[in-house]
């Protein structure tokens, strides 16, 4: 088993409530959902955070955003709106150690964002 | 005058706390800030959100978000944390009709995120 929780739910070791999966990006249910629509996006390749990305990785980074659009779509959240959600380091509120993209809809999301 | 504020910006119509400027991307501090740092970053074409995207745009939504990246590094924020919030449409808390990333830090992020 990974050390790395997503990695063990991309590996199929944890289960999750999956929402969208490909070669290269997964996408499951927060477990701890902070609106109706709460979904977490993820590369497979484990990538700590915001800060461990290359340059490389622009398109991948562009995909996981357009992955979340389209699932905001598919709930049909394009309409009412949504919210994409990025935490980096301990101020930031990243609580995993691997890349991931919040995305929430369902209400009015508030502002400030946290 | 453009009718888009963040065109108008681009433009240099409107001005602004200009962060970061190239062809592609533009940078610039929030009017109202909601943290200590807190930067809009937006392509200088008029985008209208994230529900405007096409699939030829997937580069440069990873460039807006490893600029955004750069930037919180040269704040120091790299450590610390930081977060990355894109809205869209009125429950998402999107306020203006063009992209923007938001880059906030330089305090403790709550959660939920809005």
């Amino acid at each position: 088993m990974s050390s790395c929780l997503f990695c063990s739910i991309a590996a199929g070791e944890i289960p999750c409530q999956e929402i969208h999966a490909d070669d290269e990006i997964l996408a499951f249910a927060d477990i701890d959902p902070q609106a109706p629509t709460h979904i977490l996006v993820i590369p497979r390749r484990h990538i700590g955070g915001l800060n461990d990305l290359e340059s490389s990785d622009t398109e991948l980074l562009g995909r996981m955003l357009l992955r979340a659009r389209a699932i905001a779509a598919e709930r049909g959240l394009t309409g009412p709106g949504y919210r994409f959600v990025i935490n980096s380091g301990d101020e930031g509120g990243q609580t995993v150690g691997h890349l991931h993209l919040h995305l929430l809809g369902g209400r009015q999301m508030q502002w400030p964002p946290g």
